[in-house]
């Protein structure tokens, strides 16, 4: 042991973490997101939670996969249960280029990636362009994972503005200029464009060839992110950002609110260069993702009736938006503003002034609701007014008792808030990023 | 389009990759690895593939695992499809705990972390511990995975020598010794203690301890990769570093080699303030692993005899190796040496003086075998006399028949070297690490 790096803690010493001097700098920035926190609270049966984004499985055809499944242990298993390729096999990457192409996307499977997860997908793409203190550009709010993903590779996060109708092209163009005159290495814009984790939102169609037009003026790549956009309670489906840009749009997909989010499978469809780098950076990460989730999703592709599938997702998903719109129309004081998603899984809230969500989430969970605050989605300590509902999971009646739970709540933080001033000292104001509240 | 950043190549030049310049630093070290490129040639049903170490899952009990994955989707598919913890789900890690009692380790199901493969373990560890320019100690040679995830984070790896016996306690003490005088930031010690990947060595039981005490005495950790030790062919288990140093020890362990490493389902067991940042960290790459994977593993664990099933394994794999030791002994020309493993999947092998492994990989694979070069499983270019052969996948007869083949191949190749001198130019002598050949 030397004097440098004590490995215990001396006699008459607490040191807590005897590695602490060993981590990367890298960690400093990790930290449990508040969502995590609430799982726990989230599982207690008494607890109506709308703070996670857990996809609402009922609907799928359990008996038919687990004889499938069977199936192909018994006929596949030597392959379904070996090593495969980082590249991911063959025949999904055949497929996934035709579910691509319901949003207008014409590719090669060679320039997919499988993985574990499309979380997996976002910190393969981090890793192959990040070095620490280059910028990625990401809408205010943005999704808590991928602003993981950016700590883990110590890239700074600058958001840009969304209102109704999603990000707002003119912020885009002005954060990217005032980042050129500051000699900010700006790598990408991630989004989401359709039906966005968390703010409820979908992109203009009319704006997207703005914004792949900004980004190509500024040299910049445009990563994709879009796992719900076959969730639209319409049937609407949006033409992908990488439909019109192939050379410039590296795209993420997920089969987890599609099929089944357990399995871990996702994907990237990137530019053939870079489709490269993304297969050597997986091998470093996973070696591979597991041959048999990919098998039992491409079987499940080629045998069942997958949009019908996605049909009744779609259905049981606007069921539970309009109860969620409902009861916030009927229950919520004056002087709180929310989205109104047409896809997706998120209604994002925005508070009166002087209540902070974060402060209030203890005494939302004593009322038996739970949501997830709105800091968490911002790199620069926004969203303290802010909140996210998630409507997925639970069922309507839950939801609706749930909004009701949390209006009574909001009530009396609004009287403390009015007898008191503002709950909780605002240590940050947060930039001019208006929350896509306006709707 | 910036005249900066150029997003296509413009008429007239020819620019390959278009993204060239955004690329992140780490990227110049990832290359493809000489065994990948192998993994095509290896499928060829002609050739005899000594060359990947895909372990032979013939003997596994693929009828009643199917049952028992088709009763899983059924009783418990709404869980088995859902997303989970990063942490890994608990069942499961209370059987860690118990196979992991077989080394002598006792530990606590909490500081387990589940991951998507061993590598994905590597790939955490040296996330949370590796910024760039800090060091790994590895052995030389050292698995290629593990040299991957530290080139992904620009750690340097200074390797240290094997005999017979595993890594040598003395130059391991030069190499710290060495590395602190130089000021360099070495953060741990990269193991294989069992059946090493690809040496083919164990380390002796009493160099144990001091192993353990130099690197405690140099303040490094040391992380233990144990994917072999179950896998001895006298049905000897050897205790784990980890069993008597459990403050200073990560460990890394997996199901790929003792079950199935189709279902990418590894685990690292830490000190506890190091596994809090391993879940963060592994958050942030997969979200969570597979939980069906995870529940396939826990099932199999408490209804197989799985001990049984690992000792078809070690069956399995003796045979192989005694007819790769027998090949070797009857056909290869005088001048070579190759250690003699008694567990795991390899032997290391030393080619006569001249000789240039890498550059006769396309005439041996012309002659229908395959093999894997030894420079891959260095950081330093050395190994470019070295191979590494692996015998866990073809029958007896087919790894008789490759050994002969590659004599022959070398034996050519040893007549070139007589009439020409070394056949192609030795740009790297390498350092003075000497192979663990002595055997």
């Amino acid at each position: 042991m030397t004097e440098n790096h004590p490995v215990k803690p001396r006699a008459g010493h607490t040191n807590l973490d005897p590695h602490l001097d060993r981590y990367a700098a890298r960690t400093a920035g990790m930290t449990a997101s508040e969502i995590r926190a609430l799982f726990a609270v989230a599982s207690r049966p008494e607890v109506v939670s709308l703070a996670g984004g857990m996809p609402n499985l009922a609907a799928l055809p359990l008996n038919s996969l687990s004889t499938q499944v069977s199936e192909i242990i018994t006929e596949e298993g030597l392959v379904a249960l070996q090593y495969g390729s980082a590249h991911g096999i063959p025949t999904l990457r055949d497929q996934i280029c035709e579910i691509m192409a319901l949003e207008g996307i014409s590719a090669h499977p060679d320039d997919i990636v499988v993985t574990v997860g499309s979380q997996m997908g976002l910190d393969m793409v981090t890793r192959i362009f990040c070095d620490p203190g280059d910028v990625v550009i990401a809408e205010g709010p943005s999704y808590v994972g991928a602003l993981g993903s950016f700590t883990a590779y110590q890239a700074k996060v600058i958001h840009v503005a969304m209102d109704e109708h999603g990000l707002v092209p003119e912020t885009l163009r002005e954060a990217l200029a005032q980042a050129k005159k500051n000699k900010l290495r700006v790598k990408f814009l991630y989004t989401i464009p359709n039906f966005h984790n968390p703010a409820g939102v979908t992109l203009a169609v009319e704006r997207r060839a703005e914004i792949l037009e900004i980004c190509r003026e500024y040299g910049i790549l445009v990563v994709e992110d879009n796992p719900y956009g076959l969730l639209g309670f319409n049937g609407q489906v949006y033409p992908a950002l990488r439909s019109t840009d192939p050379d410039n749009v590296v795209y993420l997909g997920s089969f987890s609110k599609t099929f089944a989010s357990g399995l871990r499978v996702g994907w990237v469809l990137a530019p053939h260069a870079v489709r490269e780098k993304l297969v050597l950076a997986a091998e470093s990460a996973t070696l591979c993702p597991p041959t048999l989730n990919q098998i039992i999703v491409s079987r499940y592709l080629s045998t069942h009736d997958w949009k019908g599938q996605i049909k009744n997702f779609q259905e049981n998903y606007r069921e539970r938006r309009d109860a969620i719109l409902n009861a916030l129309d009927n229950y919520m004081p004056p002087g709180c503003s929310w989205t109104k998603p047409d896809g997706g899984f998120y209604v994002w809230m925005t508070m009166p002034e002087g209540v902070d969500t974060k402060a209030m989430l203890p005494r939302a969970v004593t009322a038996r609701v739970a949501y997830a605050s709105g800091t968490g989605f911002y790199a620069d300590g926004f969203g303290s007014r802010q909140l996210r509902l998630s409507y997925c999971y639970p069922t309507p009646e839950r939801i609706t008792e749930g909004v009701r739970r949390l209006a009574s709540v909001l009530e009396a933080e609004m009287d403390l808030v009015r007898t008191f001033g503002s709950v909780t000292p605002r240590s940050i104001s947060g930039p001019e990023s208006p929350s896509p509240d306006t709707a």
